[in-house]
């Protein structure tokens, strides 16, 4: 009678979700401040102080057809061309607005690729971890999805596998870096040997393998050492997924783009695809007002400082009570080894220790969890005695 | 290579679209005052004061977490607490804030919903004339579409050809009242007498018929004689989706809202499915922001009055040069037939004298006009002798 696959993805919550109502009745029960929750990627930094300044402005100069109105259904040009006037002056890039395609968020610019690339028999890849719901995206779209698995030790690309996992089939690689949950940052030299063996591969298979990449978390790098690789500049069949979320620390106003490389085969075709995915997915334009606000504060960066303290001051701490952690290079995650190798029941033990962590089996990589560093770090300082508690439980 | 259904989306610019880049290139010539531009329906009377009174107020009282942070996917509580309340006390219905789930506007609500219901092998129907997306989202999401023909001199709904419609495959129904293109609002009679024909036809074949009322002019009537049944105390098997687009004049902000009827059957797996849906099509929460405002705005309306005023205008002076209209008694659309059969050729015939108007073709009513009257009524005065001497040309 009802789509299931649908009533199943509403039913189902995702493990975040369920460690969120967890949370919600403990933290009633004992205290918000006793309960060292790490479990949900939600920014707790201000946005910008421009944000709100300029929706101010915006409101006290413009009448409401301008604020309120309908943009076209790829954004506002003066939005698009600031955007592509930022791109440029960073990366050393040709963007023009033409290129741009303003969307409701990172899911919305991904969900939107995927249906404009999508063709019955597709393939998308992934490497590990990754974000759960892109599988759901892909697997809603009618394609298969794969997760390739990274090297264990460092979760960088796995060449010899990603060959392996590679076939006829594939449509599309989504790359995610800074990734989300190990905060791993593909390097140069990988982004290299990526290109090339997509390049490789599509001259084979006689049609081009798309690189899908998902950056929200492009702007949280922490050290002055970690370059995130433009992937446009490296591979031209290329869309970027962005987000304003995180940059700007304002996930709940759903604003983002597409970028699709000029550079790509048969580019106008794929942003008219964009354009009709979009279209048939019920996105008449992004926010309005939302849009305005970019136009003004595109370049700029919410205050992010307090994630690097938070890093290291986990990293530091979690890796001298013993604990193997990824070092992150960038979004504000921890992946951390569990203690023992069925990492649901090493979270279940964290709960008796008032941590809420996130095992990552979902993330397709089990013995994992992730620790979402985006709290204060008077709550990390407080929940390190309980992190060490857990350890010695299993000395 | 690309997904074509989505390329040809892309690129196939709608009717309305290419006349409103004529109208660009048109107002540049001969100034935009003196071109009669009926071709959008995008509302041009401000929003309530209070919408910016209140993004005001809430920028002042609250942190930015609040304002631009995460709502839950089914949006704010307190946002769907109000717009329960709301509805209760105007319709007297009993809902709940757990029947609604806010989405980016109707569009997204259509769409959402469509996926949630549809299996495959399902037809959604609706009635000429018809907003021509409806084709799009069904068709999109693999579902076949048919639009059943109205009665032509009244465009009320042929109960006949309804019956003869029906099958096995209907999945639902979009009835759209009041009416893009044609203004036209469904009485309580008919309203009755859909409802027992899709309880008959339900018990017929085995499987509930659903009404997907899509309601973004619900606000928009002139006369208060003029009542717009609310379908959920009529049919149980509803899904109302409904967008602030129209209502508080925001159409930019993407702003809208699926009530599933607690009283259909299986309510609860239908609004899971929703929430998948929404899910599976990227839509992670409405605009946080926005939906703030609406916990305060939910009952307001624009002022309207301006529709009025035009309508009467437009309606008694072009039934007055001959013209044959239909009778608006909402929205803000004049359906009136062209003096030729070809619809086409007659809007080229009325470009000459710098009217565009929209031909119906693609609404499903070959043979008719739209004429958007959301315009100021002095644009509207200095419009008529351009329809007198249009007129004269097939005296």
């Amino acid at each position: 009678m009802l789509n299931e696959m649908m009533v199943g993805m509403g039913k189902k919550r995702s493990t975040i979700r369920e460690i969120f109502e967890y949370a919600r009745v403990r933290k009633a029960e004992i205290g918000a401040e006793n309960v060292f929750d790490f479990s949900l990627g939600n920014p707790n930094v201000p946005a910008p102080a421009a944000v709100n300044d300029t929706i101010r402005e915006l409101l006290a100069a413009h009448d409401d057809i301008y604020l309120h109105g309908y943009t076209s259904a790829q954004g506002d040009a003066n939005t698009r061309r600031a955007i592509a006037d930022n791109l440029n002056s960073r990366f050393g890039t040709e963007f023009g607005p033409d290129d741009l395609y303003m969307t409701c968020g990172a899911a919305a610019s991904l969900k939107i690729s995927i249906t404009a690339l999508y063709e019955p028999g597709d393939e998308f890849l992934t490497f590990t971890p990754f974000f759960p719901e892109y599988r759901v995206f892909t697997e809603s779209a009618g394609a298969s999805f794969k997760a390739v698995e990274t090297d264990p030790a460092t979760f960088q690309i796995d060449f010899d596998r990603l060959r392996e996992a590679l076939s006829e089939k594939t449509k599309g690689i989504i790359v995610n870096s800074p990734n989300n949950p190990s905060g791993v940052v593909f390097p140069e030299e990988a982004v290299v040997k990526l290109a090339a063996l997509l390049e490789e591969k599509s001259a084979e298979y006689g049609h081009p393998i798309f690189l899908i990449a998902d950056e929200p978390y492009r702007e949280l790098v922490y050290d002055a050492k970690t370059k995130v690789p433009y992937l446009t500049e490296y591979y031209d069949n290329t869309l970027v997924c962005y987000s304003y979320s995180k940059s700007l620390s304002m996930p709940g106003e759903r604003l983002g783009y597409i970028l699709v490389s000029p550079k790509a085969k048969d580019a106008g075709d794929i942003y008219a695809a964009v354009c009709g995915a979009g279209r048939a997915l019920g996105y008449v334009c992004a926010p309005s007002l939302m849009q305005h606000v970019i136009e003004k504060c595109t370049g700029m960066v919410a205050d992010l400082s307090v994630y690097k303290t938070n890093r290291d001051l986990l990293y530091n701490s979690l890796t001298e009570y013993g604990y193997t952690c990824v070092y992150p290079d960038g979004a504000f995650y921890l992946f951390m080894k569990a203690l023992e190798e069925d990492a649901e029941a090493f979270c279940e033990k964290a709960k008796k220790h008032e941590l809420l962590l996130v095992p990552a089996d979902s993330f397709g990589t089990p013995g994992y969890v992730r620790i979402a560093y985006c709290v204060t770090t008077e709550q990390i300082r407080k929940s390190l005695p309980a992190f060490k508690a857990l350890a010695a439980e299993y000395a």
